[in-house]
């Protein structure tokens, strides 16, 4: 997906909000949004939104000196999603169709985007439980169901940490051994690494790689040569929120995008309203699937 | 008051707005928002936030070739408020104190502003004169009433167009023949030139006069010498709105600010709330009103 104008005044605000959670010099706020606005001004609007992402962080990182500035962010949301997980994980065993409950979960689990709103709180994740069991559910949780049975390797590519413990909720109802999940190959905003998939107990349950990149999304020109290798060799993705659908869209692989709709300019890519719970299939999906792509069907769970 | 870096996101947002309303060019629409995230990468923040909006509107006008964008809108909210005018007088006339229910419509009106938010409906319009007539009013209306009668020379710094029509409730209940309103030089956003204010019937009422300048305040080193004149003859200046805070907050002249505070910034820089009903008094006042500015009693109607 390309940048739109629109994603601009979002840019300049959210580069002024990470900074300020970064440090607390005003000097270098000052610094860092005049650098964000130069970047802005002369931004290639062909390129997706997270390369803008990309650039605006590594400016935050490098002018404040601090590698990961939203570390103790993603390990409270870790921990804040560890201890919601016993309860979540009986949801699921106990539902009458315990996919589609953990697709819900997983959905609800992205709205741990610092890049959307830094003042998150974990109440907000609470709230966004019991939404996401509730609220229209747009795409065809059987489509993933038969795409899963039908794949030997499936590459999962993560969003943010903390999320990661919902989506081991997803990941669990999966065959084994099929499963590698991606993370981020350094920090960028509270998006998932590795250290952060060691904490939410994922390391135990399947292979983690990174895709060595700081971009917050998959952009494959800045992934490396192993990362790529393992992309192009899956027989399915599983792509987590707005960040991998913006860099992924237009990919011809077998792909579900899995995420909430955060804001207008995805929503009107999408094609839905914002905050609708998503789970798109794109690129080059199977013949069979292709009308329930089409026909964006709605499915509520029983 | 100078700008703070929060003002800029929000300037950003208010060029996209404004290119959006003033054309469905999306070549100029870009063009527009780069050239404004250039300007704004340089921006000297001691400049009071009116001086950008000076710019920004300034080369929505030039790039679009289209004078005066908001004239219909500005129309409609004049039409809309002088629908409202003869109900809102039947309330002034019933009240037990017309002074200060006039106050509070005049802060009414200060929603009519485009900068803030460009969505603005009629609706809006009857919600704020129910919210101001019920809300606390931050300030002092007998030292308003006090200011008043014991000036000669009162000018008046109007805001938006449509807003006039409350304003002239306000300058009805004072002595007649002291007041000179004054409106900008020149259309920027909504806010108020020489026809707005012949629209809403105030030429017919007082002396009308242009500040020579299109920023959306006063920036007095962009005014004419003949407006200038008139300011420092005054004896005492109402001002009314964000714009005309944001560039005289500083001013040695008496003067009282009507206004609402929309957004953050202001409302941090006033010490109060977003959403506040507030006259401020100003500048030099006099000692005897010095301890009624400090404490910002809050007075409500009786």
């Amino acid at each position: 997906m390309r940048t739109f104008i629109d994603c601009i005044p979002c840019f300049v605000r959210q580069a002024l909000d990470a900074v300020r959670l970064a440090t607390d010099d005003p000097a270098v706020h000052e610094r860092v949004l005049r650098e964000v606005l130069r970047e802005a001004a002369d931004l290639d609007l062909r390129e997706p939104p997270p390369e803008m992402g990309r650039r605006i962080h590594g400016l935050i990182r490098r002018l404040t000196g601090r590698d990961d500035p939203y570390a103790s962010a993603k390990r409270r949301f870790t921990d804040a999603a560890l201890r919601l997980h016993p309860e979540l994980a009986r949801r699921v065993a106990g539902s009458a169709d315990p996919l589609a409950t953990a697709v819900r979960l997983a959905i609800a689990g992205n709205v741990i985007d610092m890049g959307v709103r830094s003042d998150l709180e974990e109440s907000h994740l609470h709230e966004a439980v019991e939404r996401a069991l509730d609220a229209p559910l747009i795409g065809s949780v059987e489509d993933l169901r038969r795409a899963v049975d039908g794949a030997e390797r499936i590459l999962f590519l993560a969003d943010n940490a903390g999320e990661l413990v919902f989506d081991r909720l997803l990941i669990e109802q999966w065959p084994p051994g099929r499963t590698t999940v991606a993370v981020r190959g350094a920090p960028v905003i509270n998006d998932a690494t590795r250290a952060d998939a060691e904490a939410a107990g994922l390391a135990d349950l399947v292979e983690v790689i990174d895709n060595g990149s700081d971009a917050p999304g998959t952009v494959l020109a800045h992934c490396d040569d192993a990362f790529r290798r393992r992309f192009a060799d899956a027989d399915l993705l599983v792509a987590k929120g707005q960040g991998n659908y913006e860099t992924l869209s237009e990919t011809d692989k077998d792909i579900f995008f899995i995420l909430q709709a955060k804001c207008p300019v995805i929503a009107r890519d999408l094609g839905c309203e914002v905050g609708s719970l998503l789970l798109r299939r794109g690129g080059r999906a199977p013949a069979g699937a292709a009308e329930t792509r089409a026909a964006g069907l709605a499915e509520k769970d029983p």
